[in-house]
């Protein structure tokens, strides 16, 4: 983003904008989803990244055929807030002792990169939808339907087993 | 949080630490909403942002509550996260040129915001439920009703009527 230049004018200007904000997102998430994977210690917890790893390269697929159908430059902006998340996330995975605790904070933090998508597929989808692409909407809309199952099922895993286990933590 | 040492033991430490995390968090947000109420130029948005601010107001109050009932600390631990979506929203912000097109932006910004909160008082509220603190699960459940609502409310002012005033503007 310029510094000294107001390079946004109008909703389109935005929607571009935002796609280039949420690919570069994308992309930390999978460099982030590696080092999640390796500290997760219940084996379906690992499995549960494991899969959202291979999602997010669908994810970063479906936003390059979003590029090209609107006809925008297939670009990378920096995402302060996606940087913020995932730093937060490797401070509080350094600050934590015990293995089932653990679990629980990478399913706390899992779960706010997941409400990061969320908000911002959500946003893109309307705004796509005011712009007249409807073929836009519909093709983030499907990544917004994965986030969507996948921060339930981080829910259902916490709540079932993972929280249970790292209460049973002593110190 | 500790650079050299591992300071939570327990899902009880976990919780006391994700409380002062988003403790700090809503300080942040009482602190940014102010210039997003200065910058925002729809009557409806610039409204919503002003009783946020207050609702934001008595969040705090409440996650006060939260620490005596819980005899935790009541303190504020940096949290990188909030930093980075409200450093992500002004950066945004100063790149609009567009009044109508701003007002869009911010709406996105805040759900961003919103959405953080959400995910954080929803682990919140099942840690607290783990650890056999209903009293506490009750009253931040309180404030997760309260984000759920301004969520759905930007939502509702976006698709109804700032997104298409958004459009209307030209470079």
């Amino acid at each position: 983003m310029g510094l000294f230049t107001k390079d946004i004018a109008t909703l389109d200007d935005l929607f571009v904008h935002t796609l280039q904000d949420i690919y570069y997102a994308e992309h930390q998430i999978t460099k982030a989803l590696p080092k999640m994977i390796e500290k997760a210690t219940a084996p379906a917890l690992k499995a549960g990244f494991e899969k959202h790893l291979q999602e997010t390269e669908g994810q970063i697929a479906r936003l390059e055929r979003v590029f090209e159908m609107h006809g925008a430059e297939k670009k990378a902006v920096t995402c302060p807030a996606i940087d913020g998340i995932i730093k937060e996330a490797n401070e509080l995975a350094g600050d934590i002792a015990d293995k089932s605790v653990l679990d629980a904070g990478l399913i706390a933090a899992a779960q706010a990169v997941e409400h990061y998508e969320i908000t911002r597929y959500g946003t893109l989808i309307a705004w796509a939808k005011q712009l007249g692409r409807e073929d836009c909407a519909a093709v983030l809309k499907e990544t917004l339907d994965e986030e969507y199952a996948t921060d339930d099922k981080l829910t259902k895993m916490a709540e079932s087993k993972i929280n249970a286990k790292a209460e049973a933590a002593v110190a």
